[in-house]
């Protein structure tokens, strides 16, 4: 008899570029491995301000390497990462509230396989952080909405859908999980193994991953991406 | 005609864990790799005062993260870092800058060939971040050094320069050396490409380090220690 896949949760928002990273790799990964790949699309400013940690980006050297680092890792894990034009903006100013309301509700409508979640959240990213295009406004929500395969009527619905009081609470739910893991940022990877949660932070933990979940590291592309991006 | 060897230069600290693991894989790798690894002993005081950043352990989240992904680390790396018993004392209270010092005085006497460096170093790792003794003392740099191998009147004369103004100038300059590399924290890994410095931030960019560097990554015990540790 195989072994029960392991659960592995992928607590996101789309405005966080490593988190970008981690969501592709465990795409890749999820049919390599012998896990059950779950997304949790959660608010990472609530995250910050709740764990009390600050952005990066504040300490000037530190945005200077994620600048470089990002585009390292973009190439090598052959994802194609491109920071805004400002970055600043987009990612404090502008924030992912709306956006990560409007996955959520993707999420809700989407229970059973969570298809939706993963293309609307790839295309979320992909506008910001790699076409520099706006997440904040319902034109946005919509394009992305569309392109990840929704009907027009779908995205009308989806949209009011986000503005409800269930999905405002559902997201904050989602963030307070991610908390109560004490995750101080994003990505916060959570794999369930043998009754205890072993929590992984950013994109850079996946070869320990691998070892702690007994399967095995074979760099950022195990197979070809299924998904187009 | 083989390829010139790559210049791999490491900022560190022996305050700091996550140096310790970096330090360790390096020198396994160092006879693996086409590369001439150059220990750059700083001040991490300096490099975050410098650069503005706080330490990770000022936010409650990363502090207990630091102690789990540490503890996980320590075992996949096969390194036997174990905290100390008041962390926030022993790094933050109690700081490096003598020990920063006291290594900095045995790079100076120790300039052809870096062993005693090496050694030295990882004595005073062993002792704050796996035998929970102290780094800030001038007896405990005398027991370091003995082990390392030094004889009593090297320590006592090792222990006289570290007080002399040309070494806390030294430890000034690789401090500022590491900051125009934009370091923001240590270990702060840079290697020289094609004429270009490549720096890397953590122990957790081996694997695209290799790739950098034309190299490959095979995990961190690429060949036994030859290191007693």
């Amino acid at each position: 008899m195989s072994s029960p896949r392991k659960v592995v949760e992928l607590f996101y928002d789309v405005v966080s570029p490593y988190s970008w990273l981690a969501f592709e790799v465990l795409c890749r990964y999820r049919n390599v491995w012998n896990i059950d790949l779950k997304f949790k699309p959660a608010y990472l400013g609530g995250v910050m301000h709740g764990s009390g940690n600050r952005p990066p980006g504040v300490v000037q050297n530190k945005f200077l390497y994620m600048k470089q680092d990002l585009k390292r890792l973009s190439e090598y894990f052959v994802i194609p990462l491109s920071p805004p034009s400002n970055p600043f903006e987009a990612m404090f100013e502008k924030g992912s509230l709306n956006a990560m309301r409007f996955v959520t509700a993707v999420a809700e409508k989407d229970k059973e396989e969570h298809v939706l979640v993963e293309k609307v959240s790839r295309e979320l990213w992909k506008r910001i952080w790699s076409t520099d295009q706006d997440i904040t406004e319902p034109a946005s929500f919509t394009e992305a909405g569309l392109k990840a395969g929704l009907s027009t009527n779908e995205v009308e619905e989806i949209l009011n859908l986000a503005k409800s009081q269930p999905i405002k609470d559902k997201l904050k739910s989602v963030t307070q999980e991610a908390l109560d893991y004490q995750c101080f940022g994003f990505p916060c990877i959570v794999c369930h193994v043998n009754g205890k949660a072993e929590v992984f932070f950013g994109s850079d933990r996946f070869e320990l991953m691998a070892h702690c979940i007994g399967e095995k590291w074979v760099g950022p592309q195990p197979v070809k991406p299924t998904a187009k991006m």
